[in-house]
C-alpha cells in the first residue's frame, strides 16, 4: 500500500523531531499503523537555517498555505504555534477534508468548539494529544481508557518550566527570579518567561483536560490562574517542615454545584508521587469514580517527547484511513504479518547489577578473598557492607552490590565464592536494576 | 439508537463491579460512546448467592453455553478466569461473530496467538485491558499513545499481592511468611498464593506487555519467574542501608541478541518513583527511545479498577459498532450533542485548605489574636509554626495551616487580620490540597 503523505506546518523544534522519529522508526511504525507515512512537504520561514532533522526528500515552502492546498496531502500537521495564521490554516485544511494533528493547546483551548464543530461536519479526525503534557498520553487516556468512569478531579503537574523553577527552589534554597534566570540560559524557560510562569499555558492545557474528562465546552476564559512568582525561599522551607512540597498545580474538581478550574502553587503532601515529580518532567492525576487515583508521568515537553505524541496521533489516523474499523489496532499492537522473531535470552545471558548476601565465618581475610574471586571474574564492586558478628554467632553477613555482569558470569564466581570453607550457606542473590 | 446488548462471563468480583459501574455511570457511557450498554443475560455457577451488584434486568443463566449462544448478544465479557472452559467459550463467541472482552491474562498469555488469529479471520475485536495491571490502561498505551516509539524496555510492579507483602515487610520488618498470612486475611493473597508470589500471575502479564511492545508473539514458556519467597527482612534492611528498595518486577528489555523477559525480586533506587509504589498499587515505567520515560501508576486489582479497564474495552467495542470510523471517539471524549452545561464555580466557591504566612510584631498576644479571627471565620488550624524572631528584625514569621475552608470566608478573615496593627504585611497564601 502507498504511503499516506503528509505535511508539516513548522520545522522547529517540535516539527524537527517529528521528521526524525518518523525516519528512525520508520519500520516500527509501518509494523503499526500497515502503512507507511510520509512527509510529502514542510512549510518553514527560513529553508535554509540549521535544523535538528534531516529536510532529503521534503519539500520545503516558504508559504504555508502551499502545504493545506497540496491535493496530495492527506493529514496537515500544525506545529506554528499561537492562533493565527493557526486557526486559518488548520480550518482551510479541515475545509478540504484532510485530517489535522496539532501540539498547539492554545490553539485548542480558545477555538477547539469551531474546529471540532467544522471537523464533525466534514468528516474528519483532529488529534491534538501533543496539546497537552507532551510526550504523557494524557488525552487518549481520558477520552478513552478511563471512558467507563466519572472523572472527580485531575491534578497535574503540566508545565515543565514551572516545575523544574520549584524543584531548584526546593533543593538549592534559592530565589526564583535566580532559578528563573538560569532556566532561560539552560532554554527551559523563554526570553518573555510570562506564559509559563504566570500559569498562561497550564490554564491552555487545564482547559482541554477539563472539557475532555467532564464533558464540558472549553472555557479558558474561566480558568482561575495564578503564578508562581511570589512563591519565596521561605516557602518552600516551612512547607517542608510542615511535611509538604509546593508544586504548581492545574487543577480540575466537580464539585456539588459546578466544576472548579484552577491552576496556582500549592502544597501537597510529601510523600504523594505527585510532590516527587522534580525538574521539567510532568505527571497528572486523575481520580475516577471506579477506578481510584491513577497517575501519569512523563517529560512534558522536547523534540522527540513532543514528536512522540504526534506520531501516535499520526497513526491513530493512518490506521483508520487503512484498516477495517474492528481491526484498526492489531490485537497485539503490529500487524499480525510483521511480528518479529527476535530470540528470547536464556537468563545466564542477561546482563545485570547484584546485590549479594553471604554468611561468612568471622575471620580475616574473607572479604579479600570473596573480592578476589569476584575481580578473577571481572566483576566490579560497586559497595560493600561488613557488619560486625553478635555474641555467640559465628557466622556474620557480608554484603556486595556489583557491577553489571553478565548472569552466566556471576554463576561462575558465586559457585567458587560457596566452595570457601569461610563461606557458610549458599550465596543469597537479588538482582538489582538502575532504571535508567 | 438501541442499546448494544452483551453478555457476561462470571458475575462475581469483576464481574458483579462491571455491573455497578455501567449501571452507575449508565448516562457518562451513553454520552461517550454514542449509545447505551446493556447487559442482558450473565453466566453464574450460582444464581441464588448474594452479590455484590443488582441483578435486575439481567438474565441470569447457569450454563455459559446460554450466553455464547445468544443471538441477541454482540460482545462477550469473558471474566471465569483460567483457561478451559474460557478457551473454548470465546473461540465459540468469535466464530459467532461476536466481539469478545476479557480480563483474562492466563487465556492471552498461553492462548492469545490462536485466539487473535481467528478474531482477525472473523474481522471481531478481542479486548483485554483489564488482563494487565488493573486499572492502569497499559495496553492501549502500548498498543496505540506509543505507537511511535521503539520502545527499548518496560518494568513494572504488576502483581499487587507480591507489592503489598513487599511494603508491609519493609515497613514493619515483618518476616514473609508472616506478612503473607495477613494478606490472606486481609483478601489480597488467594488460599493458593502461588501464582503472586511465585510469579506466575506477573510473568502472563509480562508476556503481555512483551508482546505488544516489541512486535513479537506470546511466548510465556520463555519467561524466567521467579518469585519473592526467599526475600527477608534483613535483606530488605541492608537494601535500604544501601539507598535501594526491593520491589517484585516484571522486566522485558531489548538487548544487543534479543529480548529478555524476567519476572524476579529487584533492588531499585529509593528515590525513583517506582520505589515509592506501595501496598496493592502498580506501575509500569515504559523506555521509548522518543518519548524517554513514561510511567502508569493505578490500581491493580480490585472490582471496579478492573471495571474502569472492562468498561473501557466496552466503549472502545461500541464505538466502533456505532459511529464511522473517523468520529469513532468524540473530539472531547463525549458527543458533541451531549456536553454538559456545569457551571464553573468562581475562585470565591472554592474549598481548600490553606498555608498562611504572616509577618507580625514580635509581641505576646499576636498568635491568639489571629486565631481568634481565624476560629471566629469558622476555620480550623490544622497546624502553626512561629519562629523566634532573629536579632535587628522588628517582625517575625507565624506559619498557619487551616483545614478546609471556602476561600470568600478565607477572604474575610485575611482582611481583618491584616488590619491587625501587629501584622507588617499581606498575608501570604498558598492553597493546600492533600489530593485524596
Amino acid at each position: 500500500m502507498q504511503p499516506v503523505k503528509i505535511g508539516l506546518l513548522g520545522l522547529g523544534t517540535v516539527g524537527g523531531g517529528t521528521v526524525n522519529v518518523l525516519s528512525r522508526n520508520a519500520l516500527e511504525i509501518t509494523r503499526r499503523a500497515g502503512r507507511g507515512i510520509e512527509v510529502a512537504r514542510a512549510f518553514t520561514r527560513s529553508p535554509g537555517k540549521r535544523r535538528i532533522c534531516p529536510t532529503e526528500g521534503i519539500e520545503l515552502v516558504t508559504d504555508p498555505w502551499q502545504v493545506v492546498e497540496d491535493p496530495e496531502i492527506a493529514i496537515v500537521v500544525e506545529l506554528i504555534g499561537g492562533t493565527s495564521p493557526a486557526l486559518e490554516l488548520v480550518m482551510r485544511a479541515i475545509e478540504l477534508g484532510k485530517h489535522v494533528v496539532t501540539a498547539n493547546k492554545a490553539l485548542i483551548a480558545l477555538h477547539g468548539n469551531e474546529i471540532f464543530a467544522k471537523a464533525s461536519e466534514k468528516g474528519v479526525m483532529v488529534a491534538f494529544e501533543a496539546a497537552v503534557a507532551g510526550g504523557i498520553p494524557i488525552i487518549k487516556v481520558l477520552r478513552e481508557a478511563l471512558a467507563g468512569n466519572r472523572i472527580e478531579w485531575i491534578a497535574g503537574i503540566i508545565n515543565g518550566t514551572g516545575n523544574f523553577i520549584l524543584s531548584e527552589m526546593r533543593d538549592q534554597g534559592r530565589e526564583f527570579s535566580d532559578v528563573l534566570e538560569e532556566a532561560q540560559r539552560l532554554g527551559y524557560a523563554e526570553a518573555d518567561p510570562t506564559f509559563d510562569v504566570e500559569g498562561i499555558d497550564a490554564a491552555h492545557k487545564l482547559t482541554i483536560l477539563a472539557a475532555i474528562a467532564f464533558g464540558i465546552p472549553l472555557r479558558f476564559d474561566q480558568v482561575y490562574t495564578e503564578g508562581i512568582t511570589r512563591i519565596t525561599p521561605e516557602d518552600v522551607r516551612y512547607a517542608e517542615e510542615l511535611g509538604y512540597r509546593i508544586k504548581h498545580l492545574g487543577i480540575a474538581r466537580r464539585s456539588g454545584q459546578g466544576v472548579e478550574l484552577r491552576v496556582h502553587p500549592c502544597l501537597i503532601p510529601a510523600r504523594r508521587l505527585l510532590a516527587n515529580v522534580d525538574g521539567v518532567m510532568n505527571a497528572v492525576v486523575v481520580r475516577g469514580d471506579a477506578v481510584g487515583p491513577t497517575l501519569y508521568y512523563g517529560p512534558g515537553a522536547g523534540a522527540e517527547p513532543t514528536a512522540s505524541a504526534v506520531v501516535a496521533d499520526l497513526v491513530d489516523v493512518v490506521r483508520v484511513m487503512t484498516a477495517d474499523p474492528e481491526n484498526r489496532v492489531p490485537h497485539l499492537a503490529f500487524q499480525p504479518d510483521a511480528l518479529s522473531d527476535l530470540p528470547l535470552l536464556p537468563v545466564g545471558e542477561i546482563e545485570t547489577a547484584y546485590y549479594l548476601r553471604l554468611s561468612v565465618a568471622d575471620e580475616p581475610g574473607v572479604l579479600a578473598d570473596v573480592a578476589r574471586i569476584l575481580a578473577d571474574h571481572g566483576i566490579s564492586i560497586e559497595a560493600v557492607i561488613q557488619k560486625e558478628g553478635q555474641a555467640g554467632q559465628t557466622a556474620v553477613p557480608l554484603i556486595f552490590l556489583t557491577h553489571k555482569v553478565k548472569e552466566s558470569k556471576l554463576d561462575e564466581a558465586a559457585s567458587r565464592i560457596e566452595a570457601m570453607p569461610a563461606v557458610k550457606a549458599p550465596i543469597h542473590r537479588i538482582r538489582l536494576e538502575t532504571l535508567e
